[in-house]
């Protein structure tokens, strides 16, 4: 099978790695904005051809989109424009109703696969591709009902060849659950980082006496804006949603602080360590 | 050297460990609360002999005490009642005000030195203890001028064993950064799992879509009340003046985000970035 990857960065360079490694991946087509990226991605092996868009989907029998939502949202509809009713595209990006609004009623729409891999790190670009980074992990595919059969299955196939248990979901809820689970934890540790920065002028300090459990508090502060500010205008609505919740669940730590109210204070960690039941299940 | 130690938890084992690899300590005496902890930690040779505080304190050399802050503050000056000019007594204390304020004029103060070691982790008891936990940190000794120059002699060496590198603070400086470098990061993390609890009730969809980000965020959200909150309590200003700024933080990503400002957002996240050139210096 040939791939034909749009955006060879840390999601798009670990899916080629992986489907390489496992052998379902003939050949893969690398396409880009940076030159650079693709260079780097040619060097590592990741990919077997630098090429433009046109050429890399014409070639390719499946087309996977791994750039910022926002600009997935702009040229989904231009790639299945320009595609063929036996290749399928599949994109790979952490918000989902806007995408699939974006080709609702394009006469190609079942050609497409919308696709959310639960991985990701705080790096990017094609030296932080790490084969084995999806084990394990959830790959979610919304809508799947507006997919053609042989599409959907190709993409679940794909799926579990990077070694995910495959997740069904709706857009909206998608969207939603995420906002909750992954984009809450970044906005907050983007806002901790910047309390940091601003309380503490000493950098020397930082470093010095930077623990284990903060840098792993603020390890996603070090994630682009250029992935993340798109992220967040087109989930708007759920993570203000969300934020607001947050930063009642902060005052409520403050008033109890102010008061004195340790026993609360104490109750509000007891329930917080309920998270522990969940994840180490 | 006979090291007692008072508490063997994550950090008192931890210690217990290290300091028995690097052949410094002959023998380790172990107290607790919990006899189960003791027969666990004598399970796991962490300790040589478990015993009651009186009798461990009398035949140590060293008493490290690794115990919640507010019982330390509280039992500090019975263990400098009972030791000789010849012993050295240690804490590991997360906040450092207080306890040095308890013992300020003890006849046995200069026997005192106030450590913090700037390592933890969201676990606790003998079986999380780890010997190479500390290695790499800094190892904070507060207020050094107020012990006798071979009792710092003394914790320093065993700080170095625990291949820390020593760094000296005043008490209130240490309980300012320390509020603002681990303190606040265990509140946002407890405040961020409660956001979620509260607003995510399939739990099964938190355990499937957590990614690798978010339980590196909600990590610290593990960590038990009996050690955070007294923490919070005895270092309650510092905290309640870096937790203003960080709900201040976060009202101006709400802020930005309500006014449909994503410029502004994209400024907030590259000013957080900021913090991967801190930590990976």
């Amino acid at each position: 099978m040939k791939i034909g990857i749009v955006g060879i960065g840390l999601i798009g360079g670990s899916i080629a790695l992986k489907l390489k490694q496992k052998g379902i991946a003939d050949f893969i087509y690398g396409m880009d904005n940076s030159d650079k990226n693709l260079d780097e991605a040619l060097h590592l092996n990741i990919i077997d051809e630098k090429t433009d868009v046109k050429n890399g989907i014409q070639q390719s029998d499946v087309i996977i989109i791994a750039i910022p939502v926002d600009v997935t949202r702009k040229i989904l509809p231009e790639v299945l424009d320009i595609i063929s009713e036996s290749q399928t595209v599949m994109d790979v990006g952490s918000t989902k109703a806007g995408i699939v609004d974006a080709v609702k009623n394009h006469p190609k729409r079942s050609r497409f696969v919308a696709f959310h891999p639960m991985w990701g790190t705080e790096n990017s670009g094609p030296k932080a591709a790490i084969a084995e980074s999806f084990s394990g992990k959830a790959g979610v595919i919304c809508n799947k009902e507006e997919s053609a059969a042989d599409a959907l299955l190709l993409a679940e196939n794909i799926i579990k060849n990077l070694d995910m248990h495959v997740m069904y979901m709706n857009a909206e809820a998608h969207d939603m659950h995420t906002a909750y689970i992954s984009h809450i934890s970044h906005l907050s540790s983007y806002a901790l980082a910047n309390t940091v920065l601003e309380k503490e002028k000493e950098e020397e300090t930082i470093f010095q006496l930077a623990s284990s459990g903060f840098s792993s508090t603020v390890r996603l502060a070090k994630s682009h804006p250029e992935m993340w500010v798109p992220i967040f205008k087109q989930n708007k609505e759920n993570v203000l949603d969300v934020l607001n919740e947050h930063m009642l669940q902060l005052q409520k730590f403050k008033s109890a602080l102010e008061k004195d109210d340790f026993e609360y204070v104490g109750e509000l960690i007891k329930n917080a360590n309920k998270i522990r039941e969940i994840l180490d299940k």
